[in-house]
């Protein structure tokens, strides 16, 4: 093993040391009054509530797959023994980031109010930091567990099997790992964005709308549960779902890698831990950057805004130039290339982040539009919400595409034949796009803190000026909420691609384990399983696109990517409308809520959206399982790629769309509440709620729910290559 | 030639006789009294004023584009003499189509209302039949282009040229007169959307929302132009969509025909000249089931449909018998292999109907809900018509998807590797589905007739009996509308899927025209350019799904779709805000208005409708002929062929969504309407108003658009190949 890899586990390491000192320092400010203490541990127990019944639910499964996998590798002898092991680490490293930041995150809410008592940097200070222990809980664990994985498998499977096959292997094997986390994140991503959206809509439909309470008003029985929505959708929801981004593009990077230097033994290793390099130097740089987000008292948006982009620039800009360093170091073939991959991911991430904050932010013309299509109603409200989200897909698709050429050039020296190379520079390009995860993810995970504290502040009943100060941080995070969504489905596309590369891999590896070690086509031509390069497998199994089996594949993968948001849609549908009784009940069966003189019962409405969530979540967790599982044994091979490829093209241009219509309708009702058409209460306002209100589940349940769907379905698409092979009907 | 082959010509004939037959009938009938002949009069001058500027517009585009073909075929000589002629018939004879629809239906609707005041079955019959004009104009000018460019060619490309390639160069020939129909059908459809809409929203938004005066009631401004939009959109919008599916399937079939079975010349005639017979029996079958469309006195509603659907069975049936007997006639190989694909495109085309019919029609559950959902105000609404629409997706798609595998079976003789066969059965098979068109688009040109009568009746004020008459015609339009969308956006997948494979073919021919007789594969393999098959083709251009070219193709088709119904979905939000506007003016400056005492200036709406609607596409219609030839000349043949399947996968499931959510909305309206959950001018009713104005330009704009996209961007493709594999940059 190359020394220079020690780099990995021991950036791990500082990233979670620092995690811990992040935390300390939080846990040691006030957390204010007795009725602000209260509030916090309210939503706290909610948010643990649930967390706790998902961990039940996510057990029952993971027991389950691992019955399924055990099987596979110790009787049908399809998979290596690692994979069950592989599987249960990633699944577990992923829930324990998400209790991690998730307990952080409800302890820092009271904190954030009580510091903005007396200083708007001092609440900024605390919230940040506290996303921080998400951001750096989630890099830290992620390649802890790949460098612990990497180290043990080099042990069972040394070099000297010859030829570089070993890595072939452990990397293949370690992707399987990326499962865990897929599944772990499917439930944390679809049941949160079920939970947090029932309650969001169906305490506003109630509250806002028929009560005309303001939001956050402790009168409001939904209300607790909406604050821990926002803990459970939008830190341990985001975080799962980027811990599976994360790790899902440096494994499949290093298994192109791998793949890609077969036989140039020392290249080899190097393209393998290059991946895992990157990641540790941007953990490095991440925590730097944590430093210097810092404001001055009375700061603007405009400030506070600049605060948090301070902190990622020099992150970004650092890790530019320390990547090449790395792999100057390194002394990788054709380091410039590669380096220009990396800085291709990142600014592609950038110009996605960009396009989402023109097409969502009220400061410019197509939000403001869609807040003066008010003048003639709901109707127009939601038809020009939706026009435009759909237009606003064009930026990031083009983003994504010139980054893709690009990165594939760079990395072949610009020969479209180079696949392999070629790829490996996709792959690495999502590792560079995600390589300062640990600040971008600080800067969303401190959206929902800073929200549940502005919701502590109203409900504790504070003065103006900490409420403005709250609202200062909250609507700072909105920003950043819909630029680290665009993030989030950037960087699932790109991994989503080098996840579809490496399937090959695993395909290659499941045909060796069933003894087919040579490749017959058609023309009679025969090529060596082993040595097959990735052109050759696609001739062979014949991925072209005038196969009926890959066009049935892509029309089934495009077809799940809206059935799954049409089934999360009508879930938070259902589920809001059970909140929405339980809310009108209490408000007939309890006396004096309404006077604030006795307390709604906040904890039942919690457990209407955990139960909700979970059971809502069952029909399209299943689907997105089964259905890769089925099409490889019915159709085989070309359809499962061709489904891979289907819901990625699909799926990503929908999510897109989801994400910035959302975000739009928030932001036009803002605009009007900021005093804009008539402001709040005025006919506007009402038709702006409307596209609100419709806007929460495109934005913050069926939207990121895709970039799992996408993710999840090339996860168990390669974890079951092997059955593929084996035992496919057609 | 087959003699068998002057059954075609004789049958276009045969079915443009009994168009004029059902036209002079129907002229034989009075329309009725003053007012009703006004009316009409003022509906037939607004759409014909609409076509002429349409014409107008479409006629510059024709100039164009005809003097780049030319260059192409003398000039650069890429394509052959006979392209611009094609084209230029192409397009000829779909404007016409659309005319003599359009002014058959404009004369019918008074004359429809009158014959409402005696007898119901009058009524339907006169409805009916003059629907079957368009429906049997389409197939009839269809059908004899084809006949005259296949026998002129024949005469100029001889048998004599040897080994058959004279047909393959015939056929595809006779695919680019495709692009003339689909660029006539880009202006109809599109600008048809835009402007039906336009008028209705905008009609709907000021007279139903802010005037409270019912549908249709003379005083608004715009009711004129809301039922010349009916026309435009609903006649000549959808019958040039499927004249453009008809014509392209047909032609697409006998290329893929001409290439499967080339070497054998015998065989290869019949397989070229076997999707027009069996479309021509289908005429003739089509006539006989018009004649079985009548009802009884006092029908109810399923009696109507059950009239309509009698026709349309007795046609479907009779061509699943006669469709084996001209196999067998023709004596081609696999007769009934081939029969089968053919029944598999009848069953898939029912199957999406049914499936259409469920999720969109209130007697079903899925509508209901959405209805129910109005309890909890219009956001829900929205929130669950999404959700639905995005559900309804699932069973077209594995129709589709079954269907696709079974036609490649059946005509493949069960073998995955005779792709040649595989391919013509999925052309075949849209064939079938489209054979019975003559029968199935008189149903959907009756809805805007009955529509149009009923606007009349209550314009007119006629008594409540004509109304009731007029409302369940109207009534049963609907629902034959909603299947109508989902028959014409199956006929545009599986046409699509036809013209993608008859794309390679335009490619070889395009590479024999520059000289390259040879292809020179990577390995040193050399094929000759003239004999390479199918795969050779996909191999030696890498059209695989691990090549970045193909993906990033795809990615922009996919985001091509959802750029294109948000562009159309905002100029309807545009194009209707000017008319509410207008509409506004008009309450404003003209005294006496509102009481009827004095006319509103219905010309001055007819006109914004039609301005508009022209300005709008623009930018859609440009960037739809612009970016298929852009992309093939930067990336080359496998970009495009991605670029056309991710169109297809995405845009397919995009506008099924877009079609039933807005369809199940606007009966959720009407169930509403009906008395259900306190019926018309209830808060539900509020809602759902709401829900089914931003169903207007999803079922009615944006959605039918993607038809018309999809193979377009196919179309424009294979126009250009020559270009492309002349030019391409990458």
């Amino acid at each position: 093993m190359n020394d220079i890899f020690w780099f990995v586990p021991i950036t791990s390491i500082i990233a979670l040391m620092f995690a811990l000192y992040f935390f300390k320092q939080m846990m040691k400010t006030s957390e204010g009054n007795d009725r602000m203490i209260a509030i916090a541990s309210h939503v706290r127990k909610g948010a643990m509530a649930y967390l706790k019944q998902q961990y039940k639910v996510v057990g029952i499964f993971f027991v389950i797959m691992t019955a399924v996998f055990s099987v596979m590798a110790y009787v049908l002898n399809l998979q290596n023994p690692w994979v069950p092991f592989a599987f249960l680490t990633g699944g577990f490293f992923s829930g324990l980031a998400g209790f991690f930041g998730m307990k952080t995150a409800t302890y820092a809410s009271a904190r954030t109010t009580n510091a903005a008592i007396s200083s708007l940097n001092g609440a900024l200070r605390i919230a940040f930091r506290s996303g921080a222990v998400m951001g750096l809980v989630v890099v830290g664990l992620g390649l802890l567990d790949i460098s612990i994985w990497f180290v043990a498998l080099n042990y069972f499977y040394p070099v000297e099997l010859g030829d570089g096959h070993n890595l072939v292997i452990i990397t293949t094997t370690m992707l399987t790992f990326g499962m865990g986390a897929s599944a772990q994140a499917l439930f944390a991503r679809v049941g949160g964005g079920i939970y947090t959206k029932a309650a969001d809509v169906g305490g506003d439909l109630v509250g806002k709308v028929e009560a005309g309470i303001p939001e956050d008003d402790p009168r409001n029985p939904a209300t607790i549960a909406d604050n821990v929505g926002d803990n459970v959708g939008d830190v341990a929801g985001m975080g799962a779902d980027l811990y599976e981004s994360y790790c899902g593009s440096i494994l499949a990077t290093s298994a192109l890698g791998a793949a890609a230097f077969l036989g140039e033994t020392d290249m080899q290793l190097k393209a393998v831990i290059a991946p895992m390099l990157i990641a540790a130097m941007g953990i490095i740089l991440s925590i730097i950057g944590i430093f210097f987000v810092k404001t001055k008292e009375g700061a603007t948006q405009k400030d506070l805004l600049h605060s948090l982009s301070r902190g990622i620039n020099i992150s970004s800009i650092l890790i530019i130039i320390f990547s090449l360093a790395i792999l100057l170091v390194l002394d990788i073939s054709n380091p410039y290339g590669i380096w220009g991959s990396i800085v291709v991911g990142l600014v592609t991430g950038i110009i996605i982040g960009k396009a989402t904050e023109y097409y969502t932010s009220a400061t410019y013309k197509p939000t403001q539009i869609i807040a003066e299509s008010t003048g003639t109603g709901p109707a127009t409200v939601i038809i020009s919400g939706l026009g435009t989200g759909m237009i606003s897909t064009a930026i990031p698709v083009i983003a994504v595409v010139v980054g893709i050429v690009l990165a594939f050039l760079f990395a072949s020296g610009f020969d479209f034949t180079q696949m392999g190379l070629g790829l490996y520079g996709i792959g690495i390009a999502a590792v560079g796009m995600l390589s300062t995860l640990g600040i971008t993810l600080a800067t969303d995970a401190y959206g929902p803190i800073a929200d549940n504290a502005g919701g502590n502040a109203e409900m504790s009943g504070l003065g103006t000026e900490v409420r403005k100060r709250t609202d200062a941080l909250d609507s700072l995070g909105n920003t950043t909420a819909a630029t680290g969504k665009g993030f989030a489905i950037g960087s699932a596309a790109l991994t989503a691609l080098a996840l579809l590369a490496s399937y090959i891999e695993e395909l290659k590896i499941g045909l060796l384990r069933i003894g087919e070690d040579v490749l017959v086509f058609a023309s009679g031509l025969k090529i060596d399983t082993a040595s097959a390069t990735l052109v050759d497998f696609m001739n062979y199994y014949e991925v072209n696109l005038m196969n009926p089996k890959v066009l049935i594949g892509m029309f089934i993968g495009s077809m799940m990517s809206f059935l799954f948001c049409g089934l999360t849609m009508n879930a938070v549908g259902r589920a809001a409308g059970k909140m929405v009784d339980e809310v009108r009940r209490q408000f007939r069966a309890i006396p004096g809520i309404m006077e604030g003189k006795s307390e709604p019962d906040y904890a039942r409405c919690v457990e209407i959206s955990t139960i909700g969530a979970q059971r809502e979540m069952l029909i399209p967790a299943s689907l997105a399982i089964l259905v890769p599982i089925a099409v490889g044994l019915l159709f085989g091979v070309p359809a499962v790629i061709g489904l891979m490829v289907g819901a990625l093209v699909a799926g990503f241009v929908l999510a897109v769309f989801m994400a910035n219509s959302g975000g739009a309708w928030d932001n036009a009702k803002k605009y009007i509440e900021e005093g804009h058409l008539g402001g709040k209460g005025s006919r506007a306002h009402k038709a702006a709620i409307i596209g609100d209100t419709v806007g929460d589940p495109f934005k913050d349940t069926s939207g990121p729910s895709l970039n799992i769907l996408i993710k999840l379905m090339s996860m168990v698409s390669i974890v079951m290559a092997g059955l593929t092979v084996a035992f496919s009907v057609l």
